[in-house]
């Protein structure tokens, strides 16, 4: 399916932002890429309550080749954050060299140098045409930094989930998203 | 928002079936039900990989009035399957005086003399129109069956996750199986 193979113990991800950003069915996304398309070995988690009530969202996806364990993202190795609140909330569970991701407009307060600021939410609204794609634009974004799974993948698990008439917006909004974090990966502005 | 109120240490509910019988979106409603609209603490859980791809899809969810340190379910206090796979593969997973609740016209090897054994996908089928909403029956008789979370609660997140033109079709579905469910617990034939 792909050339670029990774192996894995276990890489956790954790998309985060607020409700209604879509990032439940993103972490849904994301998890059957990487489990139905990829063949790894997958949970994908989330938790309401107290914790999500705080008014962060989060969608956890655990990621091995081998079994699964503990299914919650304890160690982050890649964080996603499409508000400052996820970003001021969750940067700590980020372990020592983890990934940040961060929307640009949305997070002006960077708690790392080294992060991958991106505008996923107007990539959304300007190119696509609309915001609700920000979370297919995001998750391709994160395919596209880590490698952690194929274009194919990632487009294949986006439009099985798209709603009837919104395949061609789905599709856009993910070769953007993937070839942005492609690209910021490598170093290139875009 | 309901007289009915429940404490619970720990109660895990598994959604099981083949792919594509919408289980995983199930579990994301049923969670939102709990964790958003009643306020228990909730976290949902699906695993892609072997397991999965051994034809049995299955949505997880763990609900607790406390903290869930571990949010994988492993003793199953509520068992749903809409196929006879599902049954097979997960029964063993159900604790002792834990419920099963079978689609009566999937399963038809019932292990247990005690079932629910209810008419989802049939419901669907012919009194909302589509099967596609069996997902949106099976879980509201759920909630109908073990008082776990009110009609209204179960209703709002449905309709919350409904895409824009399919909510009657939706409403419907959800006040059948609620009702069916809710019958089903106090003996009566449906």
């Amino acid at each position: 399916m792909t050339e670029k193979k990774q192996t894995f113990d276990r890489y956790e991800i954790r998309l985060s932002g607020s409700g209604g950003q879509g990032l439940v069915l993103g972490g849904v996304i994301l998890a059957e890429a990487l489990g139905v398309y990829e063949g790894k070995n997958v949970t994908q988690t989330q938790s309401y309550g107290p914790e999500a009530r705080g008014g962060a969202s989060r969608s956890d996806v655990v990621v091995s080749d081998g079994e699964i364990y503990y299914p919650k993202a304890t160690e982050l190795d890649l964080l996603l954050c499409l508000t400052q609140e996820s970003c001021d909330q969750y940067y700590p569970s980020l372990k020592e060299g983890g990934l940040l991701v961060v929307d640009s407009d949305k997070v002006r307060q960077v708690p790392s140098p080294k992060a991958f600021s991106l505008p996923f939410i107007r990539i959304a609204r300007e190119k696509v045409g609309t915001p609700v794609v920000a979370n297919v634009v995001s998750i391709s974004a994160v395919a596209g930094i880590t490698g952690i799974c194929s274009k194919d993948s990632i487009l294949k698990a986006v439009l099985a989930r798209a709603p009837r008439g919104t395949e061609e917006k789905n599709r856009l909004a993910c070769e953007l998203g993937y070839e942005m974090g492609a690209a910021a990966e490598r170093g290139v502005h875009v």
